[in-house]
C-alpha cells in the first residue's frame, strides 16, 4: 500500500518568506512549486527546484491566478484561453529551472482558486488540461474525488492523481471545503490517522460529520502553518507504522 | 552578403496594442518576442509565436527588467544571479509558447535597459550568458560592437550576432545612443541606404559625424513607429537592390 | 433640460497609449479618471487631472480591480473590505493630484468589472459607498437604474446619477449589456438620437427591441474607439440641437 | 534633551507578514508606513495607521519605488518626474487613509533605495520635495546627515529631520553603509549606548572606526529582525537613564 504526501512550495516572494521548505521536504514526496503568479519569484524557484532534487521529491508545477497581493486565492472570471495561455507561460518558465537541474516535472497541481475553478468549472478544467496535452500528457494533473477536473482527464486520457486533504476538511462528494480564511484543523494525531483511514480504508468523516468514500493517491498537507513540519512528521510516521510507503505519485499512477 | 533584419514584436500587454506586428513579419527575418516582464503577456506570447511561424521568421527570446510601467527602460541595478534568473524564467517561458507550435528559439536580445546595462556591465553580460548556456548554449546572442557582452559571448563560446540599428545613432566604438526618448530618426531613404552601408562597406556615420567601422549580422528595426513597416520595407528593397539577401540569423553565424 | 457627458480617461499605462484624451475632454463634461489599478500610472494621472482642468471638465475617480494585463475587466472575487480599501487607496492617490492642481473630485464612478459587480451584488456596493462616505459624502456615485448601488446610495444618502451609455446596449430594468469584447455601436447618428430620446423621453430601445423606461443624468461614452470623438461631437450636437444643455453632473444633482 | 525613534512599518503585503509592527509601536514615536510600491497594501494601510493611532505614534509615509519582488532595494534610474510621481501617488493614498481615522501626516521619509537616490543625486531629492512642497509643506522629511536631500530641504524651507540608525553602520560623514544584504549589528547593548552617544555627545563610531560627528533628530531601528522589539526596547531603556526623552519628532523640529 502507497500513498503520494504533496505539499505547496517555493511561495516566498523577495524577501518575504513563506513556511520552512527546507523542513517540509524531509517529509512530502511531491513538490507543488509556485511559478510567480500568485506568489514564487525566479530567484525563489531555482531555489525550489534545487531544494526538491537534494531531497529526491518529485517536482510538480503549482500555477497560479495573476493575483500577488491576493496569493491567488480570489476567483477570477478569466477565460478558458487566458486560463491555458497562464498554464503554459507559468509551466514552461518552472520547466526551464527544473532542466537547469536535470530534473523532470511529475505533476501539476494548480493553485488557491485556479484549482477550485478547475474543479467546479469544466471549461476551466479543460482549458488547463489542454495546456498540459500540449507540453507534455504523461504530466499528473492532481485532482478531488468527483471533480469535473478528474471527469475531463480521464475522457482526455491524461493521467489525474486523486487528491485528499490532511489538513482540510471534506464534503461528503469527496470535495474540498475551502475558505480564504481558516481550514487548518489542529490536532496532528487525529490528521495522521485521519490520513491513515483515507488511504486504507477510503473513507473520511466529512466536515458534517457524514463518513463519506473517499479515493486518494496523493494527500495534501500545508506548508504555510509553522507546525507544519510537525504535522507532516506526525502523518508519515503514522503512515508508516500503518504498513503504508510514502512514494511519488508518479509510482502510483 | 547576406543580413538579418531583427524587430521586436508582442510587445502589446492586455488590451494595450503595441506596433503593427504582423505587419512587420512580411519584412523582418529575426522576431523578438517579449516575455512578460516589460511587455507582452501569455495571450500575446502564444498569438506572436504563431504569427512568427506563418510568415517563416525565426524566433528568439526579447526579455526585460520586471517594470511594465516603465517598459524596461529604467536601468535597475539587479544582482547577477537576479539578472540570470530573470533569462531563465522568460526565456522558459517563451520557450513552452514556442515548442506548443513546434518552433525553436534561434536567438536571445535583451531589451531595453537589460540589453544597456548588458553591453556594458561585464557581470551583467555574464550572468546573461550563464542563463542562455544552461538553456541551450546554440542560442545565439545579439550585441553591438565592442560591447562586453560580444567579448564574454565569444570567450564562453556562445555564437554572437553583432547588431547595427537602422534608426538609431551609433557612437564611434559602434554602440549604440539609446535614451528614452527619441533616437528615431525619419527619413526612411536615408536610414535604408545607411543599413545597406553598414553591411556593404562596414561603415557608419556616427550622430556626431565621424565615419566609424562596424561590422553587422543582423540590423534592428523598431515597430513602434506607426510608419515602421515602412521603414522596413524600404530597408529590405534598399538591400535586395543592392544584392544583399536578407535571412534569419541563423543563416550567417 | 441638462445631461452630463462623462468618458473613461487616464487609462493609458507607461508607454502604451488609450484614447485620444485631449480630442475627448473638449465634448464631455465629467472625466473618469483611472487610478493605476486597472490602468493609469502617477504620471498619466498627473497629465489627465491637468488636461481635465484646462478644458473645464469635472473630475471624478474611475478605481478599478487590481489587475493590470486584463484591464481590471475580470471580476475578481474580492471581501467587501478589500473593496473599500481599495476604492480608498486609489481615490486617495487621485485626489492628491487634484488636491496639486487646485481641483476637487465631483464623482466616482467604479470601472469595468469591478463596476458590474457593485451594480449587482449589494455588500459591493456598501464597501465602495462607506469608503466614499469617509472620504467625502458629498462625491456623486454613478449607477445604472433598477441597480442596488442605486438602491444602497439612496439609503446612505450619497448622492447618485443614474447612468445611461451612448455605445451599449441596455436591458430592459435599465441594466447595461457589458461582455468583455464588443458592445460597440457603429451608427453615430442613431446613437446620437438614442441619447437625445434617453434625455428627453426617458425610452430607450433594448439590445432585445423592447422600448423600455429609463432615466438619466449622465451618459457614458467609451473614448477607446479611434472614433470616440467624432461620436462624441455627434451626441453633442445632436443634444444641442434638442434643447438639451451638457453640463457637469454636479449641476444635475 | 529629546529624540525621536522611528521604524518602517505596514511591510506586510497581503498574506506575507512582515515584522511585529503592534510591538514596535510600544516603543517607537514615529512610524514610516508603506504605501503599496515595494510593500504594504491598501488593507495593510488602513491596518497600521489605526495601530499607530491605537499607540499615539506618529504617522508617516514611506513610500518606495514600484519594485515588489525586490521590495524596493533595487536602485532605478526613473526621471525626476518620475520619482515626483511615486510621491504624490503614494502619499495621497496613504493621506486618504490617515484622513478616515482623524490623523495627520507628520513626516516622510523615502524607503530603500529611494531613500538612497535622494540622499546622493540632488535632482531626486529636488524632486521628492517638490512633490512634498505641493502635498503639505509642513511635512517633515528625514535625512542623512551631509545629504543632498538635507541641503535642498534646507533650501526649499522644508523641515528635515536629521536621521542616525541604531542598527546600521555610518560613515564618516554621517551617511549610511546600507548593502541589500546585511548590516545589521547584534549586540544590542552596544546599540543603544550607540544611540545614546549619537544624541548626547553627537557622536558616533564609524564602520571603519573613526570616531564621527553626527547631529541626530530620529534614530531609525528595523522592523524586520525578528529580535526588533527587544533592540527598541533597549534603546528606549538607555534613552530613558540617560535622561533622554523619546518623542515624536515634529516636537523637535
Amino acid at each position: 500500500m502507497k500513498i503520494d504526501l504533496n505539499c505547496d512550495m517555493g511561495e516566498s516572494f523577495g524577501l518575504h518568506v513563506q513556511g520552512n521548505d527546507e523542513e517540509m521536504m524531509k517529509y512530502i514526496t511531491s513538490a507543488n512549486i509556485a511559478c510567480g503568479f500568485h506568489s514564487g519569484d525566479p530567484h525563489v524557484m531555482r531555489e525550489t527546484v534545487a531544494l526538491a532534487k537534494k531531497y529526491g521529491v518529485a517536482i510538480g508545477a503549482h500555477p497560479g491566478l495573476p493575483d500577488l497581493v491576493g496569493f491567488g486565492r480570489r476567483r477570477m472570471d478569466c477565460t478558458a484561453s487566458e486560463m491555458k495561455d497562464f498554464i503554459t507561460y507559468q509551466m514552461g518558465a518552472l520547466r526551464e529551472f527544473a532542466r537547469a537541474n536535470d530534473v523532470g516535472i511529475q505533476h501539476c497541481k494548480p493553485h488557491g482558486a485556479m484549482y477550485m475553478q478547475a474543479m467546479e468549472d469544466r471549461e476551466v478544467a479543460r482549458a488547463i488540461l489542454e495546456a498540459i496535452e500540449e507540453i507534455d500528457k504523461n504530466t499528473i494533473i492532481f485532482a478531488v474525488n468527483n471533480s469535473v477536473m478528474l471527469d475531463e482527464a480521464v475522457k482526455m486520457g491524461i493521467p489525474v492523481a486523486k487528491e485528499g486533504y490532511a489538513d482540510r476538511e471534506h464534503t461528503a462528494d469527496g470535495s474540498l471545503v475551502l475558505t480564504r480564511k481558516s481550514g487548518n484543523l489542529d490536532d496532528f494525531d487525529r490528521m495522521a490517522e485521519r490520513v491513515v483511514r483515507m488511504v486504507k480504508e477510503q473513507k473520511v468523516v466529512t466536515y458534517d460529520d457524514q463518513d463519506a468514500s473517499i479515493e486518494v493517491e496523493t494527500i495534501c498537507i500545508h506548508g504555510d502553518n509553522p507546525d507544519a513540519p510537525k504535522l507532516a512528521k506526525s502523518v508519515v510516521s503514522a503512515l508508516n507504522q500503518a504498513g503504508v510507503e510514502v512514494v511519488p505519485v508518479k509510482q502510483l499512477i
